[in-house]
């Protein structure tokens, strides 16, 4: 995807498999891309005029480039996925979104925005976090009422999940904000790493595994049988531990195994290698599907999360614009348009199922 | 660098090695962030009460983690760094930043910005294209008058550097702007993919060649010791043309090359790669500065920065906060902090010479 103010855009050239895009900054200096691949159009910047009398625009454009068609939806199946190339999309932007300094959405602006994921073909909403208060409870089962019983033609309906700490009243209540929609999940988490344990919680290493795996066991007998599991800070958990844990909350019935940099500090290559350890070591991790959720705050959320895609992770958790906690979250569009520009070339030939046509208007 | 509203915060546990940060999202959750490293607050949010009659806040808390306090000023050398760890900040809020869609500065607007980041102790500011317009060589005459003249007690003053394409009325242009500065930089650039150089420039690789090498030397006959070439769109060069362009100009005098990722297409792996190849492969890159000038278009351009500065470039090219052509540039704050996070882990030490406390202050 390719932002920017327009002059004369799309100018095919050589058989139509790349663009001319000629674009003024607002200083009027001209800058020629030109993108490989098919292109186009898909949100036109407002023409004026600048300062020097170059034509110009204020809003952003963007362009899709190097389309890759292999867009196809897979059936659902909580803990496997048919086609090896196939990654999830996971949108937090209700959850972690809503947790931007200075954001708060009422109930109504929650269902729309919902509605609106499911628009572009998100495979998972993460709906809220019901025990927080009684209208993210409300909030989330209105979700899972509509949103999560919409079936397109196409047999698409996304999965709604509730997030909870590793305590038998958060499991509840998201077990009752998510229960109506078709496809229910409950995320449950705990924190793994040694300074967390110790400080926060007060726990020792054994104790914070016997809660993760009965709490996950508690999840699954309330009927659900989609259960994702967090070791928080797992960026900074001790890496033998994780697989420990994350061991037995597999045995103890998780089906998605998310993996959060949660203070946003690792690189992406310290974050990669470690979602390759995990998968490579951790007993039964080839039952699961290994999931990314990575912070910003050292700006690196898109590429640590890409970087986890690359070493196996085939869901991506996401928030639109990257909104999120702190400095925010990966952002939605630039994992999703990576993937969609460069899948082909550089990650295998991995795709979404997302819609990206719509990504404009839901910007 | 954390970001988050904030209730207590840096309570000191662990013998100050460590901090304890309590953040509320606007949701009320709670969530507690352990810093490692030293940490001090460096703004702090507003405080106000959130629906859910938690204490929240609505702006976001700059923490300073894992300070290193490596970060000694070096005697500026055009074409040498005498510590191999030290990192040039090189600032282009005003040349690349300001062609941002919608940003337009005046003159007053841009000496301001330009002393503020001198007091962040950048290497090298890059203060506008004098070419483009007579009131952007006035704002770069006025900038390398006066900023470029302050010498700070440690003897610290910014280069400052003007932009130019490879002709003469641009060149003499860039060098009547800043050769008032005490140390005063030329930085010309010339597109190399073939598609840039076919159907933008009309121009055979070896004019091409050509034309960089005698400008580069034209440059140099002005009386600018210190010349920055930019092989534009190099990220999608052939990397072959690539080195022979490069040796090209080091022999004409260049000083600096900088490899810009004009489209912001690069996955960090690649980018990192590039840099490592023209360290290895240019003749005489040993004897000058390689820099990265990274565009965000797909949300990698900090990761794509620091896989550069990994692999042994030692400018690098940024915004504050991240503003700039299209998607935006590399985020000074975000680089300048993930080597200052995570420099002495991971990077090899590196460092660089900025001073993070006035940070806040310039966002």
């Amino acid at each position: 995807m390719q932002t920017g103010c327009w002059r004369k855009i799309c100018r095919n050239i050589d058989d139509e498999s790349c663009a001319l895009l000629t674009v003024y900054g607002s200083s009027g200096l001209r800058i020629d891309l030109i993108m490989t691949g098919k292109c186009h159009v898909i949100r036109k910047g407002q023409r004026s005029s600048c300062s020097r009398g170059k034509s110009a625009c204020s809003g952003p454009v963007l362009v899709e480039c190097n389309a890759s068609e292999n867009s196809r939806r897979l059936k659902y199946i909580s803990n496997k996925i048919d086609d090896p190339n196939y990654v999830r999309i996971f949108d937090t932007t209700l959850r972690d979104g809503e947790q931007s300094p200075g954001a708060s959405l009422t109930s109504k602006e929650k269902l729309d925005i919902a509605r609106q994921r499911a628009k572009l073909g998100v495979d998972i909403i993460e709906a809220g976090y019901p025990r927080s208060s009684p209208d993210d409870l409300e909030a989330v089962k209105m979700i899972a009422k509509e949103v999560g019983n919409h079936v397109d033609d196409d047999g698409y309906v996304p999965v709604i999940c509730g997030l909870s700490r590793c305590n038998k009243g958060d499991i509840d209540a998201a077990w009752e904000g998510v229960r109506y929609a078709l496809s229910p999940r409950i995320h449950t988490f705990i924190a793994t790493s040694e300074i967390h344990m110790r400080h926060r919680l007060r726990k020792t290493p054994e104790e914070v595994i016997q809660i993760a795996s009965e709490m996950v066991a508690y999840a699954r007998s309330l009927g659900c049988e989609d259960v994702e599991f967090s070791p928080e800070d797992a960026g900074r958990s001790d890496t033998e531990f994780l697989y420990r844990i994350l061991t037995e909350v597999i045995k103890a019935g998780a089906t998605t195994l998310n993996i959060p940099d949660t203070v946003g500090y690792t690189l992406p290559s310290e974050f990669g290698s470690l979602i390759a350890k995990i998968k490579a070591t951790t007993p039964g991790a080839e039952n699961v599907i290994i999931s990314t959720h990575c912070q910003n705050d050292l700006g690196l959320a898109t590429a640590n999360t890409l970087a986890g895609a690359y070493n196996g992770g085939r869901q991506l958790e996401v928030t639109i614009n990257g909104i999120g906690e702190r400095a925010g979250n990966a952002s939605f569009q630039e994992v999703v348009m990576a993937i969609r520009c460069r899948g082909n070339e550089l990650f295998g030939g991995l795709y979404t199922g997302i819609n990206s046509k719509h990504i404009s208007l839901a910007s």
